[in-house]
């Protein structure tokens, strides 16, 4: 593999509020600071969450959601464009309070009791996601990786 | 949000030793250091560990203790201040022997068997932990997050 | 602790391949790109996954193997040196389709069905890894740490 480093540009530190959607704040966070490409990261506590597993036969995720209190355990991820917009993909696990642990794909829904998360803005080529066929994802089509 | 952006400053990858207090460690580290603000992560194995799940009805802390070796999965958190002294907020997971996994807020009294640790500064506008009465939790206080 | 800072080096965002061997993916990166110090994190998804726990009374790794599709919830390690070449240690976390939440220290022959990865180099004192006979693990020898 021979990519290009990024340089690493603005660097955020924020927290969210109590009953913002955690995909659809950082989302937006990245849309108005236009941050193209990155890194993300945070920890905080939901009171509900939405996530998936990637059925890597039928090529489609299958949804699962949690109604109730639970530590945001971890939450990394990236952002890059798709179709133009910045898109964060994030993976998020959880504890609720009868001590199970789960998560997956973070998706929209997902409600924050509260939130302190990271964005590293990369400065360098953009990455762009389209649909992959070979996984039924959208990966980043960049030549060189 | 129109959140300023941090610099990067000064960065750390380290090891702590065998029976050190993993909270206490990272938090006198950034005390010598002088490091107000800040993202921590790392890896390891512990020897007995501490964490909390907050109760956001009765917003208490509910503390777990698990005596024994576990593998750390993911250390993730920030570095703010508190009464002006530097403040770790860090979220742990661990797995033990038996294959539980479990873990939250991570607390003092939490010994490492091994653990490697990395500390990126953030130099810009400190935040300040204060009361949130709505949630209970200490949260950053700078009006404009 | 009297650590020295580092520099943030290049920095890295990039995919695997379908089939890739994530353990040996980020070593190779780090051998082709010379990083011989660094931060890795990551997300994706496993088609088998290879992991340790450690048997820190025995001083050995008691290897696990899960063969099927599952959810990289984190994957976060660092880059230093062993026997001067580099060589990645990072933990990983996985949730299988049944909902089983598992993982330990990431060993070769975890195969992805994506990735997604992150390295951020750091620049400064060469970091390397020796045989520590108190914990039997490979640990930075450096004498200010």
């Amino acid at each position: 593999m021979s990519d290009k480093p990024y340089l690493t540009g603005r660097t955020y530190l924020f927290k969210i509020s109590k009953g913002d959607d955690l995909l659809a704040a950082l989302e937006d966070f990245c849309v108005e600071n236009q941050i193209k490409c990155g890194l993300v990261s945070g920890i905080g506590a939901t009171i509900s969450c939405n996530y998936g597993f990637y059925d890597q036969k039928k090529k489609t995720y299958i949804k699962h959601k949690y109604d109730g209190a639970a530590e945001i355990l971890s939450l990394a991820g990236n952002v890059s464009l798709r179709d133009g917009r910045p898109m964060v993909h994030a993976h998020i696990m959880i504890e609720t309070a009868e001590g199970k642990v789960s998560g997956g794909h973070l998706m929209g829904g997902t409600k924050v009791f509260a939130s302190e998360l990271f964005i590293q803005e990369l400065v360098g080529e953009e990455k762009s996601r389209k649909l992959d066929k070979a996984t039924g994802l959208f990966l980043w089509t960049n030549v060189k990786n």
